[in-house]
């Protein structure tokens, strides 16, 4: 057996019995799915996923990272290479090393996969290598592995996207115009035209005028081209905007201000500083064009992108080397906060990656200000562990109603379901305590866990 | 039964055995409390409190932010109003929101209020807001429910206000005057002048001249002036010096340096930077003064106050717009502990919002300068999580000796013996641990959970 | 009873049961200590110990600092002493403050070698202090007290010390040439040599030069003595270097700015700052020969030392003083990284004091550069809370098998077995509560607490 049915309940056999049973009211609930990396594609041309190499191994950062760090060269696990030339050897190597994700999340989402998907019993090693690679690859060929069926099959009620203001849309149009029941949406993520140091950003702005018919030229056509480009994506069904910020910082300058700063970054011309501050004045830009357009603000900062700089100019983004650093979130959210924190029309949902601000900055702030909610761990801390403390050091002081409930935030499609059970289970658990503790009364640990697996993320993206 | 016999204890039977005979040895234990925000006047006047709103809503921010942060407007609360228009009103929409309390130490604070003291048995909601608001209007007109009569009830020992320098403590005077026996101190908190930050700071400077008849426009008149004032607090049965400083900077100038420092605050020409350097002297200054006539000094650090700027401006302080930063008390305390962290007849308690710096940095000092002890978890970090951190994070360091018992720090007289029963409750339940893992001894325990409970707090603050 | 035989397992039965399962499977192993503060003198010249106040009390930093904390004059316990003149006196101090050891590590040690190396049963107090004294006083003197016999008894397969570049290492020499079967091998801490403001900086390297037949007044000269240095440790078994230093700051100048350096902070005319970027050039300098000869690295980086600067002067170095800072491992690890962080061949053991970059900085480069590794908890988390939260904020993200076994990292030789006990217990506690609750499988359990308490020290120290 793979995964066992009471897996992540609390050992004390008191709290787990409680645990199970305010699991079972939530185990079937549809998977509201607000923030991810999964593709429109996949479910607009539904076709066969690939090999077990390119749908496990190649694409997840997570799994490649841990390999790399025990020495495994990104080249044997044919990383940035479009086609896998030998899946079943990259494989192989994953499977010799599965050991190495012991204690790991992704050793969760894994086995559920292996388990719950592909009917597996036996662990992945060196030994099923081969089993495995043959049993997945046969079942992918089959209709029922299809991503659409696979959609129907995990119980999903609305997935969104992550995509470009560059990006045409053209699936996410295909899917709203063709005849399958879906909700798949896009989500509005527009670093790559707001943030001076993403690669082409220049260029990028000009494309964004000339998909909007705008003159970026100018600020206040930049401003308007991003008007424009929201519209559109609000008429796929998007509710949300997404921004991925090295820091929380945000700024208000004044119209004079921000007219003289924005030739500057434009023109390549800007220092860092400048740059920072730019990126901060767009937040408020974006908050302002919320307020009109009712677009949910997801701000997920703090990583420090790219941190290995040989492998990015090798492989490009995304290969692991991505790595937090300490956050201040209490100045940096001031000049937006200012502006318009006590707007309860407002929704912004903040991520972090230090935890040590749950507890000094982020509940804090969210159990006080109307716009704020606090987004579930991010990341390296969606994990059991992670999930424990974000309750832990949030809930005292922001309760449960000011969190947004679940986001899987994955780019692996085949993880979603087995990354929301792990987070029901992982609040049932919590709960359990709370009930166990006479912290909290059972009848409300229902309603509550009901809200933390359903209500809260459809109610804070406004879907 | 809102409240249940076990509540706080460890789930785990045979660790929850050991944690209610632990309990049981200090539950009945008088109270001291030596730091909190409670007025004299209660006591001198012994008036009937007023309506349930303005006894459990108005004044408590606590319940008020976390209103606001799911858009309740503080008008409709009341906030800032002298006299409850509706209290009953008010009374409702606290009613209806009282989910939004789940998991929250607050909603353990008044749950033990109203089921201990107004024997209420019935969740409050939207259905039993009536019931409610009647029952403990009612209560609230008997002679039982009278300050001196509930103070006498909760088996207070001694209880310590929170008082400027320029309060005439008239009340207090009349309270050693009368009849009633009572032992109820003030401290001594002089932030309105000695930080220049201060709303009205020079003329509050200028105030304590004449109240003191010293000549505040000189250096040494000023601190002539608080040596007086802090007579006069010591001749009422003060034990204690109190400081809310944003950091906990100290410094230790020259007497030429400070001599040139003091007319530039006073005269509102200082910079940020000198007004934080000259709150960082006076911090020194207070040490020196305590070594001379024995006050116990607190330092609470760390709160950046007001950071909502429109709430502040239509509301002042304390509406619950106050966010922790994250801190450094190793460079900051350095001066003033190189001047006197050797005295062991000086005791320092140190507070501190940012849980990070409690092994970092607290316990490390703490577990070694003769003058320091820590206070125990402050403001959002009440709380029954907040306070298994902090021993989680101290003892191993420091220790329980090195620690001064617990604060219940509260504006809400109704909340002390709610607030003193968590601690004690969340105290046995780490020893009850330490115990049932064979880290202590039971023998040692009850020791350690009386000290906890009652001697550390008399001890730490001279009382 | 002083000790238990389930100490530090989990209360819960069925995760107790667990780990007393994988905790017999590893009581046993070996011990291997790569990293700690015994001198070789001990083993070399096989002398008896003196007094118990010489052996538990004046050399322990951990003891006398809580003493100390709490009133004790340093003087009163000898410390800074060289023979002591009054242990029984010293010792009763001690015996009669025992209670402020509850609940710390320190307090394991101690009462696990009074068990089971003295087979003590009764607790220390000042009414057994004499009995302790005198009892401890007798087994001193006999054969199987002497370093060799416990060295022995304690089932130690390597010890490493912590050397200086200058020391004559004769010691280790006489080691290795006598007939006593041991492997102690020594460690490079070229602090003395590297840190410019280290006592004596300057005429420390001179000596380095006049040792290595080197021409330490250029750079070149300066990296060959170094060069040679290791070479004569390596002779001698070692495989590992350690650096102590304020923080992890690394620097990658080139040829010309690192020989315009050099003079500059031998002449003492450095600036803070070049002092800083000085030390960080030498990590990377050290990495680079690390690369040649094959020396594992260890960083431990963070302390302030001498805090309290009074006892400094007095006393000197080590007097329990050196307080623990906010630490950057990000920014600070960069350079040296993106020199060599791809190269799998070499091994960089990180150590923190600030817990807060487990999760944050640590785990996520130890799980992606494949040159490092995370070391076990550090000096005030060398316990049992601390060993819960490293693996509770690593091993998710970087699993187990990026961290480097245990340490003892002690001064205090007979502090060993206890230490490791506690940390196999610690592992055992953690992995059982991963198999109870159905996190980890119960078969995989067995081979990571193995691999935890024997074979990832001796794989990650090249032992």
């Amino acid at each position: 057996m793979l995964i066992h049915p009471d897996r992540l309940f609390p050992a004390d056999p008191g709290t787990r019995t409680i645990a199970k049973r305010l699991y079972e009211h939530v185990r079937a609930l549809p998977i509201v799915s607000p923030h991810g990396h999964t593709q429109a594609a996949w479910f607009s041309r539904n076709e066969s996923f690939p090999d077990p190499a390119s749908l496990f191994v190649r694409p997840d950062h997570y799994v490649f990272r841990m390999l790399y760090s025990q020495g495994v060269p990104l080249e044997d696990l044919e990383i940035g290479v479009h086609e896998t030339a030998n899946p079943r050897r990259v494989w192989r190597i994953f499977a010799e090393n599965y050991h190495l994700f012991r204690g790991t999340p992704t050793r969760r989402w894994l086995d559920y996969a292996f388990s719950e998907l592909f009917g597996m019993t036996q662990r992945l090693s060196a030994e099923t290598s081969d089993f495995y690679f043959d049993s997945i690859s046969e079942k992918l060929c089959t209709p029922e592995f299809r991503p659409r069926a696979l959609y129907e099959q995990f119980g999903i009620e609305v997935l969104a996207t992550t995509d470009s203001p560059l990006d045409s849309l053209s699936d996410h149009k295909s899917l709203r115009a063709g005849d399958w029941k879906n909700r798949i949406i896009p989500t509005f993520r527009p670093d790559s035209v707001v943030d001076p140091d993403f690669e082409g950003f220049a260029s990028n702005v000009d494309d964004l005028g000339k998909q909007t018919n705008s003159d970026t030229a100018t600020w206040d056509g930049y401003l308007e081209a991003l008007r424009v480009s929201r519209d559109r994506f609000r008429e796929l069904g998007c509710t949300a905007t997404d921004h991925g910020h090295p820091t929380a910082r945000t700024a208000n300058l004044s119209r004079a201000e921000a007219e003289s700063l924005f030739p500057r970054v434009i023109s390549g011309m800007a220092n860092p500083d400048e740059k920072e501050l730019f990126r901060g004045q767009m937040l408020t830009e974006m908050a302002r064009m919320s307020l009109e357009d009712g677009l949910v603000m997801q701000i997920h900062a703090g990583s420090e992108r790219n941190h290995n700089r040989k492998l990015f100019e090798k492989y490009g983004r995304d290969v692991g080397a991505d790595i937090p650093r300490a956050m201040n979130y209490v100045d940096a959210l001031g000049p937006l906060l200012e502006a318009f924190g006590n707007e309860p029309r407002l929704t912004i949902i903040l991520f972090t990656l230090d935890e040590s601000v749950y507890g000094r900055e982020l509940a804090p702030l969210a159990g006080h200000y109307p716009c704020l909610r606090l987004g579930p761990p991010w990341w390296f801390h969606d994990s059991p562990e992670g999930m424990a403390r974000f309750r832990e050091h949030t809930t005292e002081t922001a309760g449960f109603y000011n969190t947004a409930g679940f986001n899987d935030d994955t780019r692996a499609f085949l993880s979603i379901p087995g990354r929301h059970d792990m987070a029901r289970r992982m609040d049932c658990a919590y709960l359990a305590k709370l009930v166990a503790e006479h912290r909290l009364a059972e009848d409300e640990a229902y309603e509550v866990a009901h809200d933390l697996a359903y209500r809260l993320a459809k109610e804070a993206y406004r879907l």
